[in-house]
């Protein structure tokens, strides 16, 4: 088991420029995968096991291609660490934190 | 003028694991520099004319050099478009339009 | 099956500044895994399924934290496409036939 | 003066699939900005000073735009070092020798 966390951004090529539509059924992919997961204004951070996340970083492009997007990219964020556990919201928080004591 | 959206994600290597007063640093430049913007686990993202968006980038540089870190890696996002006027807020809100439909 | 086209880029936080001896290691995984790989000066082209590519990604991050990196940062653009089947070379091809008409 | 390198890769939306004369342009504009840049199959690698890189960057986004693409989207890493000068040669020697001692 290796927890990792990810922003992941998912651009079909082809297939128009209003691309809402294919991003909702991403999020349906995360959510029907039942990962933790946070919609922002260029991309989704989700954090789960690895393997849990990246099944569903691969069914994205295959629900995108589905339908009818003949060309997907991509891009992701991909941290790990084993010093200790981290959430997504401890990252937010450390740095408000930070921002607190200036 | 060109309008931009970004996202930018801030690494400083060489200055050990814990990133949150770098970021936070990034945050007040961002602030300073009267940039629309909005800090996720992953990053930050901003609106702007490009040249504002990109002065501050490179600040955001300088500051975390200025630091001590001898190293920085950035990652970015950029968006523009000549169709319509996007903002980072319309980027969300388009997706949970679609959300809705399901 | 699903091909992907992979560009990775690792990035050990908490181990100094010198990488190199990080990313040599994950050259290696990829030989070992058997892929087609190509090493440059920002990352790593990698081609092939979808699911050894990943499982060689996730052993790049296993084998940095076991050289000593407490936390490990990757960046991946990944794409798929369904209309034809295209290598790393070809897309440097592709743009090399656009420049010689120019 | 900020010495950078880059790794840029230039993603015009609602263009179609080929995106090879697009690319094809962007290093025509590179190449007359006088910056030192290589071409691989994930993007290109640029190097430079900070301000001529980025100045660059905005004109590729211009002429994609001008060439019909109503939406670009670019991905960029950037690296900036103040310990020593480091060529983007330099960084694929340096894990080309650790490879050599393996």
């Amino acid at each position: 088991m290796m927890k990792v966390t990810v922003d992941l951004c998912v651009i079909p090529l082809g297939a128009g420029v209003s691309l809402g539509g294919y991003i909702a059924a991403c999020e349906r992919v995360l959510e029907d995968a039942g990962l933790s997961h946070e919609l922002h204004p260029y991309g989704t951070n989700i954090e789960g096991e690895w393997d849990a996340v990246f099944a569903a970083v691969r069914r994205c492009h295959e629900v995108v291609h589905d339908m009818g997007a003949p060309r997907v990219f991509t891009t992701l964020k991909v941290g790990t660490r084993t010093d200790r556990d981290q959430s997504l919201q401890d990252k937010v928080a450390s740095v408000h934190r930070h921002l607190g004591q200036a």
